[in-house]
């Protein structure tokens, strides 16, 4: 018989005072996996209260696992699955992840861990890295973006704070077609779809595109996070050399004859790894055989803020009368990153397409830091940041060229001069010993560089460097061209 | 010959007066595409200025796409296209987009705009939305959040502002471990990546096993978001039907045996659609099958935190020490969506690959709102926060259901009562004449219900509609469920 006591002057209802005593008796083994319990009629009977009640205390004993009930039976005491304290887990898991997860995400986890992962602290001399994007945190406005942000919550913190806008904040999507159009891109707000960064800008458009068999074209060197994208995604890529004035044209034509590509992605402006920047007339030309052969243009305009010195050449877009170019920028590279606001601006039909694609991947990018920029840009904060950001940096790529210059002999290397950017590409002659590990070599000189061989999807024969000094102040590059020169100086003697 | 005129007491230099009257000669239809400029000797004797100053003058111009130059040959004037202005672009594009867009995002596409893009507006009296699952502005605790925020910006700005840190930030990952330990899962913040809200924690996992020929078991009906992004990864959905204890495990396991998933998809409480929660020895014997078949489960916690009334039964993440279940949760559904925070836990072997996928994909979320949470939670806003939650919403459940118990004959329908969350599923009785558009049925007698088949892969026999009353107070819940019974009593009368 079940020994139960309840309590009618507690002020705990009579079928929670049932539950917790039958859950007591059967984890402190009182009552065993296997036994029955009495009916409900019986037990009710024999404590004195309605049926019902015993009726909802089995209920819910059966609910969390602690009985077995079935019509007609008596209800059975189960045996319960404990929860897997630390202790419980075992050392190794069941799945084998290798057989679950795709070849391409095997893939792309391969190249992460190889070129994204960093390898343990440097000891001894902090290091200098060249090898970064990432601009220059002593720069970030942070005060007045603070400001800003806090207005926008106070404003429209409920709104905000909700699912977001498809395509993103209006207003920010105004701003960013006004922005554009002082770059000569004739665009409206209907036309820009907001992102996480640019990054997600480039992704969507290869998932929209990915099918069997299909091409993309891309610079040869590029983006290194382009190449991995495009295989993940089942997307052939086409490798079409930089020359010294930007994509082989004539490579390309043959290219978009013979392998008729669904895409052609291009960084005209301070081009990533080079620092190149087309001319005009390369822009045209470029256009043109795209529209001759129909084919799309991703222009990617990382950097399209940061031309410092010399004379603008307008994107791409600008003269796109028939509406092939998918534009894309971002605030990443001339603000800060850590609000990952970018944008992509294409015709409709196009950006309607990518919008379902980012719905169903994440219903909406947040309101509350689109708010917070676009007010910051309405107050004129962003204007007067580019400019700083403008004097800040042509000052500190002079000062890099000039260093490059004094610490490196032309018989070593030689390197591009970008009127922009952050970027300097640099191409090592033929030392006489070459280190087999060059990012080992130079994280003991006391410097990081991002090595060429990475912006290759397939390879290089000659040994680059790219060198970004992003993150650096005056100081820093010369110390770090120092460094650099000191350490190819024991390659070539 | 060229007529130039400089100023050597102006403040431009001179190469920049040079480009500024070559280019507005040519621009003027002075000088003609195709004629010849006078090399850069003759210009620069005839000027009585520096060769050197009229070769930078020449190169910019041609960066800018007005001349022509090659070696030996004079500088050339180039026909330069124009910026596309407005009136300048044409009506439509060049580009055939049905040809570029995949078949699987012209799939998507059309997916979204059939059910994600609202009609017109409607007139007359104003709609009461059970549809929506966003949660009600009216409770969002704006103040504290934003109080939280700006402190995080004050602490931490330049930090926060820059590149994220890879998983998500540390401090809200040891948050979410222990929060998850309070539900009694066993895991470390190494086990933790913070996604863009739930919604991408999904996406990654999809994207991560995508092959040709993979199939994925899912509850029928289940999450309307989720078929389309697996046919649109090109996975096979395998539907398991839900019966009223959850989903039917025999069927799950004769599946299992014949068509090898690659994962389960699951939401063990309050399932989007049904609001069905599965007991403990549901969620047991789910596990066990899988654990039988080494296949992952992906268990979509929600709604975990919004257990109302009743007692709790632990996530199934609980149980599993063979490490097969990949665990996802949100904030967006007990606090406000805005931020886009939710998280995967699961093996770390598991993780690093969703998170290099997440990498190529966007870098790294942003670290603002993530901190600002952080703090939030720390700061015990969370815990106060999720008990008002569930008084208000307790409230409101029962509100809904007395409300239906007096406006809805047994006759016309049955539903379901969860003991939490914000959804009611509601199995409509074959009406004596159906509408054909149960959607503007319902529009147009003043209520928005989210109508059952699209919760269905394959469709379904029985009419379903799914109320949510995460928008709606009592008073416009009550509101709504007359208009609903006044609408059904007209199909059977």
């Amino acid at each position: 018989m079940l020994l139960l006591t309840l309590d009618d002057k507690s002020s705990k209802p009579m079928y929670q005072q049932l539950i917790e005593q039958i859950r007591l008796k059967i984890e402190s083994r009182v009552l065993f996996p296997g036994e029955k319990l009495p009916s409900t009629r019986r037990l009710a009977d024999q404590l004195g209260i309605h049926r019902s009640t015993v009726a909802t205390a089995y209920q819910e004993l059966w609910a969390l696992g602690f009985l077995d009930l079935s019509p007609g039976a008596l209800p059975r005491v189960r045996d319960r699955t404990r929860i897997a304290t630390a202790q419980g887990r075992l050392e190794t898991g069941i799945v084998d992840w290798q057989q679950i997860v795709s070849p391409a995400a095997a893939a792309m986890w391969r190249t992460y861990r190889q070129n994204y992962l960093e390898g343990g602290q440097p000891d001894g001399q902090p290091v200098i890295s060249f090898r970064t994007l990432s601009i220059d945190r002593r720069l970030f406005p942070i005060d007045s973006f603070r400001m800003c942000l806090d207005r926008a919550m106070k404003e429209q913190g409920a709104v905000l704070l909700g699912y977001g806008a498809r395509f993103g904040y209006p207003p920010l999507r105004e701003y960013i077609a006004r922005r554009l159009q002082s770059h000569g891109i004739s665009i409206t707000p209907q036309e820009i779809l907001i992102t996480n960064g640019s990054q997600q800008g480039i992704d969507l458009v290869f998932r929209m595109i990915a099918a069997p068999g299909k091409v993309v074209a891309i610079e040869a060197p590029t983006y290194d996070y382009v190449p991995p994208l495009l295989r993940f995604y089942g997307l052939t890529p086409l490798e079409i050399p930089v020359r010294p004035d930007g994509m082989d044209l004539s490579v390309l034509e043959a290219a978009l004859q013979r392998e008729r590509p669904s895409l052609v992605y291009t960084m005209p402006t301070f081009q990533n790894p080079t620092g190149i920047s087309t001319g005009q007339a390369h822009r045209e030309r470029l256009l043109s055989l795209c529209e001759t052969y129909g084919v799309p243009i991703l222009e990617d305009g990382f950097e399209e803020e940061m031309k410092y010195c010399g004379r603008v050449v307008l994107p791409i877009k600008s003269m796109d009368r028939h509406r092939l170019v998918i534009y894309c920028g971002t605030f990443s590279k001339v603000l800060f990153p850590g609000v990952r606001i970018g944008w992509l601006a294409a015709e409709q039909e196009c950006l309607e397409r990518l919008a379902a694609i980012q719905g169903f991947s994440e219903l909406s990018p947040s309101m509350v830091l689109q708010a917070a920029i676009h007010y910051f840009c309405q107050r004129g904060f962003y204007d007067h940041h580019v400019g700083r950001m403008h004097r800040v940096y042509r000052k500190r790529m002079e000062a890099a060229i000039r260093a490059l210059r004094q610490q490196l002999s032309p018989e070593w290397a030689e390197w591009t001069a970008p009127s922009g950017g952050f970027i300097i590409w640099l191409k090592v002659k033929a030392p006489a010993s070459a280190p087999g590990d060059w990012k080992g070599f130079f994280r003991e000189r006391g410097i990081e560089v991002a090595i060429g061989n990475s912006f290759f999807f397939s390879g290089s024969a000659d040994t680059y460097l790219r060198l970004s000094i992003s993150a650096l102040n005056e100081a820093e590059i010369e110390e770090g061209i120092r460094r650099l020169g000191a350490a190819l100086r024991q390659l070539y003697t």
